[in-house]
């Protein structure tokens, strides 16, 4: 989903009545961002509250080169890395995972090996349509073991785009909740739907109620669903005790639009960039009777401050053995605060550009390679900007490109290197980039190794079923990574 | 003004709490059009409820030419069309314009030969810097005569972008409001400013105040401005009794961006194209005690409307002798209902688009010529859609371009011809198309003749002020639209 989806984002549709009413509830933020133009990353960071490029989700294979977890990864979320969920346990909480892992799918890598207490979900992306034959239909996971398969047991009709998920993973977290009050234990969930990744799908009943075809259906049963799960809240008495916070994992896909791309409102280019477009995310936090109603934040804010903030809450400390990247949001949706801090925009290995302020600086700017965009792989599609939305990697360390994003949130008119406000704002920005880099230590890279024999051939549970699949031979090789 | 540069419609800075305010009170219009991506049409197809081509404000020089009234125009409003004000008057109501007039400039032009009773403000835009040499300083009218001209008695600091002019026409507002209220006389107030029109000025109080540079100041002095006139009617008790509209002339001149150009959201270019970005407005309806609060319309609504509306408010009848485009939106404002209706893009003397539902069909497409271009004037900076951002004039009447703009906002992905989709709304369009110009009257044309010695040279009232200026020898030729 991207930033310009909902209606109180400026989706000129205006059909997220829910959502809007959350924002209206809660609090708006407006300059918050995911911590990687694409899903497993971006994933991987929100639950260590840690860049990609620490916690490993990232490849060297190529420079600059966005990657994630396909069937075929090797790699998934190292065991040295702390995620959320493991850290709440020691308060007591239970944690639920609803919907899409995305850090690995080989057994180590299994959620209920990282805090989770209970999964229903998928591991991967569900890329269609599959035949299991080169590669298998992706399980769905209850808790330990599958329980069936997309596109088989989970029928998802790629010609009239009908799939009931969204209403079975919305119907999974109502129970969830109600299982926990009547229990009266604490709880994270997090509530991770595939649903609005291409291919695209709804259920029946919001399929053709959207004025924005499949996708706006998407973005309709995911509003319809936030507001189930908020009023269930409320009906339960649980409301002001629950911290509800809403978000996405990337800008929106605009390769798949019209039919299967949403909107990133005002911004610059989409999915796997690192323009406005790319990640910058709709973002609200919803608390009745602690965050005051209709607020409005321009703090610059990050998915992996939902860590931080999320410790917070349940009054534990982040670990203090490594770099923690995301910060306690509590003081900013409280009292209204505003934090000085960075934004740090990554692709795989390289450190893009960074904003502080509304000061924007691109190190390296890269859309895709002139090959793949004479192939109709377009991530700005309509959009170009001379000397920014280039198709060579275009290295700008030693003068970077700045935006003022207030005046130009579109990244369209770089400042003139020979201005004083550049060269103030660059100076500023450098210092940041300089403490940064020295104390980086990279993680192991996770996504460099890919082999035909780890895909989901033969999930825990698939022998009750009938659904293992006979994996081909091992052959591990460099995963290839175009853009 | 652009789609995207209220808080309500999405712009990231959300700087617009009054306006924002006035649409949670009010009615949102998300799909609410101009007559006309220029100023001086669309102005005079708001005042007589007719499309420019009707009421004779547009050029024959040219194919397709955008054209204006800058001080060497010959022409302006014709005595045969009925301005909104000489109708009101019938119903007793006292009419006011407040600032830019824009219909003409010379005698028989004058807005109180055309229905207002009381003027404050200027004929023309105010391109600066004059020295009143090759043309005179834009004079200042209060009702018959020149009260001082911009730059010389009502400063425009070109370095500073200070100038308290929206606080001039602000404080005329509140007082005309206030005087109407102590004699109990219904008024029509058209509060015609001409702020955030380049080039660009704020007050001194506004001046810094905005995330988005001068054009931010300058917004927001005019949603602070709003907010003064909405609260004022509140004092005074005739809230319940007033209905306002709030919408702009054009969509955002990204010419003059970033520094003094708007935004128009997710929409295709902007100001002096017949993309969604010209000419689709942000628009707002506000009567409490009448318009439920919150609401939200789809209809397709236009700056036409609010003649139609305004008559039907006062109880009148639009004029049965002459063709109306407006209608009367009270039924959709009061009742929610949704009125079928086309939308007619014109660009001078061509219809270039049409929308009917959410479809819209280009029958031309242009933005601007190559060699312009090449001169770097650009409507679309930073967006190219091959094939509708055209840099020369190209037909598709035979085969229109036709888009979605439910899925496709933007404009970036026409319809294949080849599918029943194109080929139901296109036939329906194409009807809709003949059905207009076989009934289509064109006026006289206005904006053909230009002549240097019609310029703001001596209005009436120079000679008490010693600002008479002798204007030269009169020479008329066509004028020369260039785009």
């Amino acid at each position: 989903m991207g930033w310009g989806d909902l209606g109180a984002f400026g989706e000129p549709s205006k059909e997220t009545p829910n959502l809007d009413q959350m924002a209206a509830e809660g609090m708006l933020f407006l300059d918050f961002y995911t911590a990687n133009p694409l899903c497993s990353p971006s994933r991987a960071a929100l639950l260590t509250g840690r860049l990609p490029v620490r916690n490993g989700f990232y490849t060297t294979n190529g420079h600059a080169r966005n990657a994630y977890t396909p069937q075929d990864i090797v790699g998934g979320i190292p065991d040295s890395e702390l995620l959320l969920p493991e850290l709440l346990k020691k308060a007591g909480y239970t944690n639920k995972i609803i919907g899409k892992w995305h850090l690995g799918h080989r057994p180590q890598f299994h959620p209920l090996k990282h805090g989770f207490d209970e999964w229903f979900g998928s591991p991967n992306c569900h890329f269609g349509p599959y035949d299991n034959r080169d590669r298998p239909n992706i399980p769905l996971y209850r808790d330990w073991e599958m329980i069936g398969r997309y596109y088989e047991d989970f029928k998802i009709d790629l010609k009239t785009g009908e799939a009931n998920l969204t209403q079975l993973y919305l119907q999974e977290a109502l129970d969830f909740i109600s299982k926990q009050q009547a229990s009266q234990q604490p709880f994270f969930l997090y509530w991770a739907i595939d649903a609005t990744h291409a291919p695209v799908y709804a259920s029946k009943q919001f399929l053709g109620t959207s004025q924005r075809g499949l996708y706006g259906d998407a973005v309709r049963e995911i509003d319809d669903s936030v507001g189930k799960i908020l009023k269930h809240l409320q009906q339960l008495g649980i409301s002001e005790n629950t911290f509800v916070f809403f978000t996405s994992d990337n800008g929106a896909a605009l390769i798949s639009a019209p039919k299967q791309g949403g909107s990133n409102g005002p911004f610059l280019c989409g999915k796997q960039t690192t323009f406005e477009g790319g990640m910058r995310e709709p973002a609200i936090a919803w608390w009745p009777g602690h965050i005051p109603a209709g607020g409005v934040s321009h703090q610059l804010g990050s998915v992996m401050d939902l860590f931080s903030t999320s410790l917070s809450l349940a009054g534990l400390q982040p670990p203090s053995d490594r770099q923690i990247d995301g910060i306690d949001l509590l003081p900013v949706i409280l009292q209204g605060k505003l934090i000085d801090r960075p934004i740090f925009y990554y692709r795989g290995n390289e450190l893009m550009a960074v904003r502080a302020g509304l000061y924007k600086a691109h190190y390296w700017t890269w859309s895709n390679s002139w090959e793949e965009h004479g192939k109709g792989i377009d991530f700005c599609p309509g959009q170009s900007v001379a000397g920014v939305t280039t198709h060579t990697q275009e290295e700008h360390t030693y003068l970077p490109l700045l935006f003022h994003l207030g005046r130009d949130p579109g990244e369209k008119y770089p400042l003139s290197f020979a201005s004083e406000e550049y060269q103030r704002a660059v100076e500023h920005i450098s210092g940041l980039v300089q403490q940064h880099k020295a104390s980086l230590v990279p993680g192991q890279p996770q996504l460099n190794v890919c082999d035909q024999a780890v895909m989901n051939w033969s999930p825990p549970g698939c022998e009750k079923l009938g659904k293992c699949l006979k994996p081909p031979k091992s052959d591990p090789k460099k995963c290839s990574w175009p853009h």
